[in-house]
């Protein structure tokens, strides 16, 4: 049997035929028409997933149905899209009524980030696993919950926003509204925004020569100096990663999750990261005796994380695994 | 049908005959012999099993089985108490398979917090929702999860440590190791300890009639003095209620529950407390359209909550609601 995975961007929309191993066997990608409306967008989105299976030479009675990564907040219960920053006017819009309406096929909404996890946990770095937290470190601080083999909503789908976990009290103004959240530190903005910081107050630094052009800087330009022995640098990536490991410790003492998946554009720093991570946590880990160690792994499913976790919300009966 | 509760506390074991909706029909409650070692412990705990279903002239055959809370890291797959500090010397002590072998009754076993979070959403304050955390404001900041409509325990059992969650990087020093953890500030312990602080930095404070004998100060001294307009008091409920709200606020972000339930010796503030506290949060909520509100509440279970809590392991299936 098959699985269509569709992952909603504010520019494109990614689709997939899945197998039931979480292998993609045919993809496409079909531009977001915002300005056409949400229901142009969803009529496009049934087309794509008909082509898919079309294109494919798949019965369509051996396709499950049509998973959708959504941004935003979604209404998973009813595949209604209820607000998206990224999908501009998309108040309140039942995407899963308008493609089930074209294509026959069952639908399932979910928001992206939790997609993402749900998609790592039964195919990717978390395979095996039922007590699952994937952290996306990008533009914000995302994440995912799968919660004793099971994707973990909350109420109305409204949870798991893991970047937004105050842990200074006080601290970084976030976009949220309040200070001193998770993102507000450890997401590529802040590390960008700090790496800047660090670089106006040391112009002697050597990240001046990885980028000469300040507002070139990216999630690299820190650790890569680092790693090369500027001071400045290392400063920078120093409190970043206290900041990621206090809010990774928390996530430990909340959820005692047997893996923690990180994803995101900073994860490119891999094993480094890694390393260092697991360092600064084994030293402060909550420790009563016998509280299990929490594997830290780096997501393996990269851009295919959107697509696969898409379908895997209907692979497993109702969002589970 | 009934279950039999009980409640393992360092100095008494409050025991319960618990009928299917919830209520106590009878109670017991014996002295906790750690001296005698955890096998002699397990032995007065069938006992006090045995004789509560006698006196009550309730046949064995219509008695569900044994749910017991334990302070302490529990592996409650396997019925075993790791580690409990309040339990000196016990380390694995298989307590379901001692019990069980002296009543022939099935045994669970799982942490006192986890156990009354459960007993709270299935009969007490939360009932009736599928999405419920429980915070407990004593000595310590303790807490319990209900996910999907089932209690989350995490790997080995040893998640929901919800009050060693940072919420001020670099804050005060926690028992724990870490600093700034939520017990940190929003125990009762840390409530005394700002109490005392401001007492005497404020001689004039009216929180000296109230409690002349500073080492009587406890968890009711600022708020009831605070209440009555005594402005140092009400400098120390104003710094307890942003950190609590901090962290409940983490909580709502994290979790997204239908409920957040309050208890432990600082709920006897009541109404004045959720009053305060829905205040403080609904400015604060993370704020995209539609989130919904999470209902704050003070737990309704009381001293009972332990017993029910514990009751409810058992009845359903596999500590499910």
């Amino acid at each position: 049997m098959y699985t269509i995975g569709l992952d909603l961007g504010g520019t494109f929309i990614k689709g997939g035929l899945v197998d039931d191993g979480g292998k993609i066997v045919a993809k496409s990608k079909i531009p977001t028409r915002i300005q056409a409306g949400p229901e142009a967008v969803a009529a496009d989105m049934a087309a794509q997933a008909l082509a898919l299976i079309a294109d494919a030479g798949v019965k369509k009675e051996d396709v499950r149905g049509i998973g959708i990564g959504s941004p935003g907040a979604i209404d998973s219960e009813n595949g209604i899209v209820n607000y998206a920053n990224n999908l501009t006017g998309w108040i309140d819009v039942p995407l899963a009524a308008y493609i089930n309406a074209k294509t026959g096929l069952g639908v399932k909404v979910s928001n992206d980030a939790n997609v993402a996890a749900l998609g790592e946990t039964m195919f990717g770095a978390g395979k095996g696993y039922e007590n699952a937290v994937m952290i996306t470190l990008g533009t914000g601080v995302g994440g995912g919950v799968i919660c004793n083999g099971r994707l973990y909503e909350g109420n109305e789908s409204k949870g798991a926003e893991l970047g937004h976990m105050v842990v200074k009290a006080g601290g970084a103004r976030c976009n949220c509204g309040r200070r001193g959240c998770l993102e507000a530190y450890a997401s590529a903005t802040a590390l960008i925004r700090e790496t800047k910081k660090a670089m106006k107050k040391h112009p002697e630094s050597a990240m001046w020569k990885f980028s000469p052009d300040i507002d070139e800087v990216d999630g690299r330009t820190s650790f890569e100096c680092a790693k090369a022995g500027d001071a400045a640098a290392a400063k920078v990536v120093d409190d970043y990663l206290y900041y990621l490991a206090e809010g990774l410790l928390n996530y430990c003492n909340i959820f005692r999750p047997q893996v923690i998946i990180l994803g995101g554009g900073v994860c490119a720093q891999g094993d480094y990261l890694i390393g260092r991570l697991d360092d600064i946590m084994s030293r402060a880990h909550y420790g009563y005796r016998g509280a299990p160690a929490v594997k830290l792994v780096i997501a393996t499913l990269g851009n295919d994380a959107g697509l696969i976790g898409a379908a895997s919300l209907i692979m497993g009966s109702a969002g589970a695994l």
